[in-house]
């Protein structure tokens, strides 16, 4: 944070605080910043006295949002799998993919593979496609090393992101994301040699601020990803999961009743699961990018979310099997699209409650004390946010309250 | 075109020529341009020795394919529909969405009130974010005036867009897009009265390079069309039509009849109409991003068209109501996900058979006589521009042999 001091005139302010006002859209709006955080926000003509010497700039008449929040990718990772794509539309069965090395295999072997430097060079070239949208804020996972070292290695790079670029980073833990091949019907036998020691190792070196876990038929069994999660409780750390997206094992009332960040895809997730995320304030990271790449059919329960008021994040996925999605503003189109969301349900899913997700209270609105990260669109509406379809209308990010 | 003469080194040529090879694909390639047109590609090694004096760019390893082509766009048009998008998502009906000004009607209203000057620079911006994927040519379509004034004035916005800007512009009359409000009932009259006198009026001003129309149930019937494609071959220009999007009126074996350049939308086509298609060389023109918009469920018959050999070309449709879709690159990812098109057929779908599509010869591929319009993209492999969704790894452009 540069810890400006600044007032913003001449725009509209997205603030998505939670008031009458759709968007909590503040029209003619003054956005007045000290020490890189917002000081005050409101209609210009009530723009408080003492804040009217601030170094001002003008923002044209645009609308301002807070910055973008990516809460759920996995951007750090080795490799590609464009031919296997290609493979699977040329008719290639699963296990000729398989035999050719496709799959989350190919992930591993790549991650383990590359060096530090050459891991953050090409998750940087992502990162900045992302900035250039608008966010400011991203959730990185580990979980292609899936052994100690690699997931360490993983972690520190999404690190390094944060101090290359002006973007904030939040790391989770993910190694138990799959069994890797040296563990072959040993998923209990991973999850105690490699998975915890990975992740104690890497809470000891400052790297993780969340842990998650893949609960799933061909991934790990609820039992196994309390194992997990009982040791997070342990280090202090709060706990999210990949739940419900392609069958129903109850994983988000398991991570409810950990009190858990978010249960993250949830397309078979059912009342019950509704239910206990709603009582444990867990909210909901729906992924759009991985439905529509698996051609998914079941959505999502999003009236059943909204009817026991369960908050709604969208995040991009961003991995390179399921979801080679690199857009957040995409995200918000097919969020609405396929999905079903409105705009504004879309852009909170972005900012107010990605942040939620995170587990953080200093961004996600336009507010006093919030953190003076911000985008500027060209743009009249901020519906037109979810409805253009690979179309940035970015002006600029604010960062600190610096432009 | 600049009419440079040039040596491009150090390159894979993704030449989309009909080789033995997948993307008539030549690692370690060179390619001699003089007088901006491809004098010569092949691989470095057998580079004749007349082009070996040419001023020499090395392009560090990278992939080249010809400069894309959009053949299907209303990229000209006033307003946006973001606020019908959201009304739509919030549950307001059909009829209150009308009542509310939107649907066609709004674009039209819109475009009836922009200026020349304030249609152009509304739509470079929707331009530019394409050139910046790599796109140098671009098909335009009047069809939002459904006046003479007003299809006139989309069409010079069209021609000038063309002089302001590296890119190539292809203009397609499209008066018989709907029935404007003043004609409401009286489709006969329009078409006689409006439609083609302003087709005539547009040829006179030398605005008209194809004619088309949209041919449905809530658009023309065949024998309205077939009158403004009767007027159009008086002119000697070449049709296309909007045909079997929304169901199947016979419309692409009518344009075939008349020998078009292409049939586009076509989810509800029958192998009859495939075989029209086939006998008349008219390419099948696959528009991904209303079919995702519109949440249609019925794909274009892709299997049909595979096998009685219709070229099949892939583009935007960007407009403002059913396909807000402004990147090419993310049109073939969708192609692939949503028709299952494999990677191979999507880029020559905007290229080759784009270039096809819009009666091209002179681009599409890279080959020698070809203009040397192409792009230079930061990948590996060719099926990266398919796989990734909404990631642009374009590092340069490259027009008339000038990098
Ligand atoms: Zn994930
Ligand atoms: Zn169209």
């Amino acid at each position: 944070m540069t810890g400006e001091n600044a007032l913003f005139v001449d725009l509209t302010a997205v603030t998505l605080q939670d008031t009458d006002v759709a968007y909590g859209a503040i029209p003619d709006a003054a956005i007045a910043v000290r020490g890189g955080v917002v000081d005050w926000v409101g209609p210009a003509s009530d723009l408080p006295a003492s804040s009217r010497d601030l170094p001002r700039h003008s923002l044209g008449g645009r609308c301002v949002t807070p910055g973008l929040i990516d809460c759920h990718t996995h951007i750090v990772h080795g490799g590609n799998r464009a031919v296997e794509f290609e493979m699977r539309l040329n008719g290639a069965s699963y296990e000729e993919v398989a035999r050719a090395g496709g799959g989350i295999v190919s992930t591993v072997s790549a991650t383990r593979d590359a060096t530090q430097a050459d891991l953050l060079t090409d998750a940087l070239r992502r990162v900045d496609a992302l900035m250039a949208e608008g966010v400011t804020v991203i959730e990185i996972k580990s979980g292609y090393g899936l052994d100690i070292e690699t997931e360490l290695r993983m972690l520190r790079v999404a690190r390094a992101i944060g101090e290359r670029r002006a973007i904030r980073v939040i790391t989770t833990f993910l190694g138990a994301h799959a069994t890797p091949a040296d563990y072959a019907g040993r998923d209990d036998a991973y999850i105690d040699e490699a998975c915890i020691p990975a992740l104690r190792a890497a809470h000891r070196d400052g790297l993780v601020d969340a842990v998650d876990g893949f609960c799933e038929g061909i991934a790990f069994q609820p039992a196994q990803i309390a194992r997990v999660f009982d040791v997070a409780r342990d280090l202090g750390l709060p706990v999210k999961l990949h739940a419900e997206q392609l069958s129903n094992l109850g994983g988000a009332a398991l991570a409810a009743s950990y009190g858990a960040l978010s249960a993250d895809h949830i397309e078979y997730l059912d009342e019950d699961g509704v239910r206990a995320m709603a009582a444990a304030g867990t909210t909901a990271v729906l992924l759009p990018g991985a439905f529509y790449t698996l051609r998914e059919t079941q959505a999502p329960p999003v009236a059943a979310l909204r009817q026991h008021g369960v908050p709604m994040a969208l995040a991009t996925d961003i991995n390179p099997g399921s979801s080679p999605l690199n857009s957040l503003l995409l995200t918000l189109n097919m969020g609405c699209t396929l999905f079903r969301l409105t705009p504004e349900e879309a852009l909170r899913g972005v900012t107010q409650n990605a942040a939620r997700a995170l587990g953080l209270t200093d961004c996600g609105t336009i507010a006093s004390g919030m953190r003076a990260d911000l985008a500027v669109w060209d743009i009249e509406h901020p519906a037109e946010l979810a409805y253009r379809i690979g179309f940035n209308p970015l002006h600029s990010r604010i960062i600190g309250g610096a432009l």
